[in-house]
Parts: structure tokens; sequence; C-alpha cells
């Protein structure tokens, strides 16, 4: 059942971090409390492409992706700035056929903002590319130089892997039915 | 081959004017010098629908659309402006979509910006919305009202068909060989 589904936790998650030259993409699965590192990637477009050639490699590589690793889940960063209205219009154009990659298959998408996703693998929201880069080597254990935006794609795989572990471990500290409140709509004076 | 048709003047193309809550297309054959109404429509997402399924939406309707009618080219409108990065980044999405379905049939994407598109129908770059919809009613004969994303689909069709139509023109008018300047690089005292 697709609802009973929902409910459970992820246990394979694909970060994507879409751009319009380079996308990076990541595979990140959750063992018992562990995090084990299945794939990463980069798909690489060339400024000289047409926008819809590149568009359509993007779609295809994802679309490849998603059906090799059979994720639970997707997960990407959610942009609030970009350098002006053009680049935010070619990022939302590579975030677009992402985001279709993903509805065609029927794989639910989370989005974390950039705080979210750093603060997961290094332990606070302004850390750089390098260290983010660093930390996902280490905590994955990946031999060899993972490229900057595949680290930040398996970044926000792991974030929402994260969030699913942290929610647990409320669900357990929490009180299991919260005591109701005692009279609806009560006005604080 | 794909070379020669390249430089066959189309004969029926695609205009879509994407948007994340609607989509208009509409489709315009050129038969001899005159322009034919081939069929509109509007792709209407709700608020309420989430990003990934309404880009699902958009990208399945032309697709459908791109199949039924079998465009040689696609035109859209060129974006310089938006409210500010977050609506930029949602029209790239539903642009970036649109541009797929184009490239995933191996239809060419033309863009011209609403300056263009705006005087090859109203003969004018500022017209109004609604300006743009009374004269493509009436240029395309169409009877009843045409949506305004319709319409504004309607006019990046004839756009691009009238592009051709004017070069055509333009090739007529001009010298075969145009005469070789004297000496290259020559100023102008």
């Amino acid at each position: 059942m697709a609802g009973q589904r929902d409910q459970e936790p992820p246990r394979i998650v694909l970060g994507i971090d879409p751009g319009t030259v380079v996308t990076g993409w990541g595979v990140v699965e959750a063992i018992g409390g562990e995090l084990r590192h299945v794939g990463h990637g980069t798909v690489n477009c060339s400024n000289a492409e047409a926008q819809a050639k590149r568009l359509s490699r993007i779609y295809r590589e994802l679309t490849r992706v998603l059906g090799e690793f059979q994720p639970d889940a997707v997960s990407l960063e959610k942009v609030f700035f970009a350098q002006n209205v053009q680049s935010a219009l070619k990022l939302g154009q590579a975030r677009g056929v992402a985001l279709l990659a993903a509805a065609e298959q029927g794989i639910e998408v989370h989005e974390y903002s950039a705080v979210e996703i750093k603060s997961s693998v290094v332990g606070f929201g302004h850390a750089t590319k390098q260290q983010v880069q660093m930390m996902i080597g280490s905590l994955l254990r990946v031999s060899g130089r993972v490229p900057a935006d595949a680290a930040d794609a398996l970044a926000a795989s792991i974030c929402h892997l994260n969030r699913h572990v942290f929610q647990a471990r409320v669900a357990d500290v929490m009180p299991k039915k919260p005591t109701p409140l005692r009279r609806r709509g009560t006005t604080v004076r």
C-alpha cells in the first residue's frame, strides 16, 4: 500500500544538486543506524550545447539513476537566492527536469534548506563547499575525491535519512498520547 | 535529411507560454501566405498540487500536443524579468519541462522577446495582454474567446512563422550575391 510505504522510514535516498553546468547526484542507504554510500556521479553540460539538449541529458541521466538504484525518496536543496533573474531561471529549468524525473517514477521529493543540509553532515549550517566535500568522504568512507556537486547531492540524501532517524528518536522520548488542551480556541490573555 | 529540413520554412509551429499556474499552447499552420489556426489549449495547475506533480502534468500534456500536431518547430518567449528569484525559479521549472518535451521529440526550439512576439501580431511591442488576445482572435478567425495564455502561445508561433516569411521576402529583394566590400575593415570617417 502506498500509504503504508509513506510512513516507513526511507532506506535508500537519491540526493540531487541540479545545476545548469554540473548536476550532481548521490545515493545513500541507511542500514540499521549506519549510512552506506551506494553511488554518486555528475552530469556535465557544455555551455556550447543548446538549453533543451542540456535539459534532455540531465533528465535522461537522472531517469537512468532512478531506475538503477530504485530510491524510496529524492532529496534536494531549496533555493532562496540567486545572482539574478537569468541565473534563477536557468537553475529553475534544471530543477524542473530533476523534479519531473522523480515525479514520472512516482517517487516523492523532499526539499531542505542549505543550512539544514550542511548541518546534517558538518554540524553547522554555514560550512564551506570544501568542508562538506571532506566530511562526505569521511562519513561515507569513500575512497578518492568526490566531486563537489556530487558531495552536495550526497549531503542532501543524508539530510533526509537523518530527519527520519531523529523523528524516530523524538517519538520514543515524547509521551505516546499528548495531553489534550482543555478547551479549543482558548485565548491567552 | 535533417539538415535539409532545417532550411525549409516551418509549416506548423507550436507556441508555448509556460507558467507555474497556467501553461498556454497554440498551434498555427502557414499555408501559402496564409496563417491557419490549428488548435490551442491550456494546462491549469492548482496551487495545492505538489510542484513535481504540476511539472509532470505540463510535460505530459505538451508531449501529447507535440505528438498530435507534429509541429516543425516550437516557439516561446524569452524571459528577461521576473518579480523575484522565487518566481523566476518556478517559471524556470515550467520552462524546463516545456523545453524538455520538445527536445525529447527532436524538435527545435526558438525563442523571441516579448517585444518581437507582440510586434508580430499587434504591430507594436508594448501591446497589452488583452490587445494580443483580441488580435489573435481576429487574425486567426477563432470563434469564441481564446484564453490569454493560449493567445500568447499562438502569438509566439505566429512570430516564428512570420520571421521566415520576412526572411524569404528580404532574400527576394536583396541581390543574390552581395557586392563584396572593397577592403575589409575600412573605417568610415
